[in-house]
């Protein structure tokens, strides 16, 4: 097959800022793999806390041209288990090319994605909608222009973080969720999920640094709310470990390597008896139709990128309200949009 | 979509004597699922060890008639996640059902299982022929009609297992394996294995009884050889429990409830880098080709049932020696045989 990468800027709607970090504009590596006339699309938004950027990640992608030359996409689980060394262990990239092999095989075979998996589209949870940091006026502002979401995320790690949701509490009666993005001690974590439960919040998610896996036992006992991994939930390989110290996994395919490695994590989780959530970055409607078509699998949705962009490449899942409404198209069914 | 289901008896090439039982005649239940023309098959061998019969498998199935006539076999994930349940937790039935569904899809889609699933063709490790436990005499004349198959699995049990695999190595350089059915203690285990070693076996299958879970612990500590799970790896929720216990796991289609649990089962395994092994009953071309279908994700194949049987009612895997060639066709690649 051949391979072609390009970076795409999204531009922000807002300013997005979580306790570590502020961005306008967020460069993504859109990836095209093409076979006996068929083309599909993978997406990586790189992400430094995770070791990557734009460049990196498209300059290792590019780096398999010779190899996938003689692969053929149908193989995909052999072409992506052996791609992943190939790409220095950017997992950001592979999710790039898994997704690119899977949009391939479904528009192949004429099938979206969910229905070669067997799922239900109709069983796709709501998904939550992201209010990033800012002055409380601000945040109150931003949820106020998302008054048809029936399900709000707040990042949180500020010095007064009850008080912004107690702000946004006085002006909507959606169902919140936190994320602390490793902001918190375990004792803060602790007191605080009595408060925020008090505030009508339904999860806090990655309180502590993931280096705190330990500390996380308390506040798996103690915590009034529960307790999701992110940062501390990256590839199946952690799962096992978060057992006993959280309640539930945030998956995300660009910090695990695509739908693959989301499968694996899902599996897992349910094995162990966790809840688990998909979430986005940053990113387009090619990565989040894509973390949609796993959707069913799942009990909750964070996949709000397009929301969050004004200027998405492409066209996929559909947003109304909080409720997601799959594409019809084969593969990942996503289509470039002619203008923007 | 429509079920229907039959009862079809298997005949035995050699009466198949394993540690607690004996059989001629192996009664399966084949299930048919139609919808939109379109027809996938399935099997199912009951186990009396999991509590099934021909008989009580049939009739659960039978069951869903009425709830199956207003479901999708695109909801494939759906349905068996529902099915279950309606099935008293037969998982025999389930994979009958769970078969039948990825055969539908495939056909429907047009492409072989393996390639719906991403898999490589030509990563099938070779499968190991069975050797039922007899006289000596009589499963040395059986080695000696299998001559063409590298991989030899003897079941032990006796009073005399090491003499056997004595006088079976005389007449063969064939790589062999051991299935004791859990009628060891752990120290004859333990002995055993270093006899075995000595005598060019690779691998023991199930050496206790699957409630002695805590004394497998010693011998996955100072067996001479790898210790594989039968028994005690029915579903998914078990293989957390066999790690430093057993050093990998066999996963049956039958046991489990079919291709999807298996998959589970197979990721739970290799995120704890356990080594897999896929099975089989005494099965028609039916389920050992559907297992084949999935074998290109594992370490190790035993799936020798139609080599087993006489009267085989479908045509599917090939076998070369213990090569195994995976049918053209969409589906599972099986088609009923018009005589035999």
């Amino acid at each position: 097959m051949k391979i072609k990468t390009r970076i795409e800027n999204l531009r922000l709607r807002h300013t997005f800022t979580i306790s570590r970090s502020s961005e306008d504009v967020v460069p993504v590596v859109m990836v095209e793999v093409e076979h006996e006339g068929i083309t599909g699309t993978g997406e990586s938004s790189p992400s430094r806390y995770y070791g990557e950027t734009a460049e990196t990640v498209r300059s290792a992608l590019e780096s398999l041209e010779g190899w996938l030359a003689t692969a053929h996409p149908f193989e995909r689980q052999t072409v992506l288990e052996e791609a992943l060394p190939r790409l220095s262990g950017l997992r950001g990239a592979l999710c790039a090319l898994d997704l690119a092999l899977h949009d391939w095989a479904g528009r192949k075979l004429g099938a979206p994605l969910h229905r070669l998996l067997g799922l239900s589209p109709d069983r796709l949870p709501l998904t939550s909608f992201t209010i990033g940091i800012d002055t409380i006026e601000t945040m109150v502002a931003k949820l106020n222009e998302a008054k048809d979401m029936p399900l709000i995320k707040i990042k949180l790690g500020t010095p007064h973080d009850v008080e912004i949701v107690r702000a946004l509490r006085r002006e909507s009666q959606a169902v919140f969720r936190v994320d602390a993005n490793c902001a918190w001690s375990a004792r803060e974590a602790i007191e605080k999920s009595h408060e925020l439960k008090a505030l009508g919040v339904e999860l806090i998610e990655q309180p502590l640094p993931p280096d705190q896996l330990e500390a996380m036992e308390e506040v798996h006992a103690k915590s009034a709310l529960p307790v999701f991994a992110d940062e501390s939930s990256v590839t199946p390989l952690d799962v096992p470990g978060l057992r006993g110290r959280f309640h539930g996994i945030n998956v995300k395919l660009v910090k695990c390597g695509g739908i693959e490695p989301a499968l694996r994590m899902i599996h897992l989780a349910r094995t162990f008896g966790m809840k688990i959530m998909i979430g986005c970055m940053i990113e387009s409607s090619v990565a989040c139709t894509a973390a949609a078509q796993i959707g069913p699998l799942v009990d909750h949705l964070d996949i709000d990128g397009p929301l969050l962009i004004t200027n998405d490449p492409y066209r996929g899942v559909e947003y109304l309200g909080g409720r997601l409404k799959l594409p019809p198209g084969p593969g990942l069914g996503v289509e470039k949009r002619t203008s923007r």
